[in-house]
């Protein structure tokens, strides 16, 4: 099963990149823009065909390398 | 309204960041892993009150900056 994981800044750490992002947009004339975010997406296929137990083993993916939980959430979006 | 989209590898470009973190999880024991591909996501606060005004201005700004039409497809994955 593929699995779509996203994983995103915790709210209240700075993304400096997705600042960047901000200003850019804004350049180009994207003036009403509140905030922009940046974060990571996988898409990850698992030989396991249990859609129950292909999400626990992309969390613990995302416990164990994928992300780092002190400034970072995941989310498993998509499974299919 | 809080638009997010999805940029990610077209199919058949190669993905070096994914292969990485598959030959990584590999490593760590989890074996059962077929491919991993990464993309990048993107949060973007817009004002805008219409969803379908707010997902065409993200839609024009991946086209514009976000994504490289050439390698990536972008996807609007959630509108709220």
């Amino acid at each position: 099963m593929k699995v779509s994981a996203i994983i995103t800044l915790k709210k209240d750490v700075l993304d400096p990149q997705g600042k960047v992002i901000h200003k850019t947009l804004d350049g180009m004339g994207f003036k009403d823009v509140n905030e922009v975010r940046q974060g990571k997406y996988f898409e990850i296929d698992v030989k396991e065909n249990d859609p129950k137990k292909a999400q626990k083993i992309v969390e613990d993916m995302c416990n164990k390398l994928l992300a780092n939980l002190v400034i970072e959430n995941y989310k498993i979006i998509e499974i299919q």
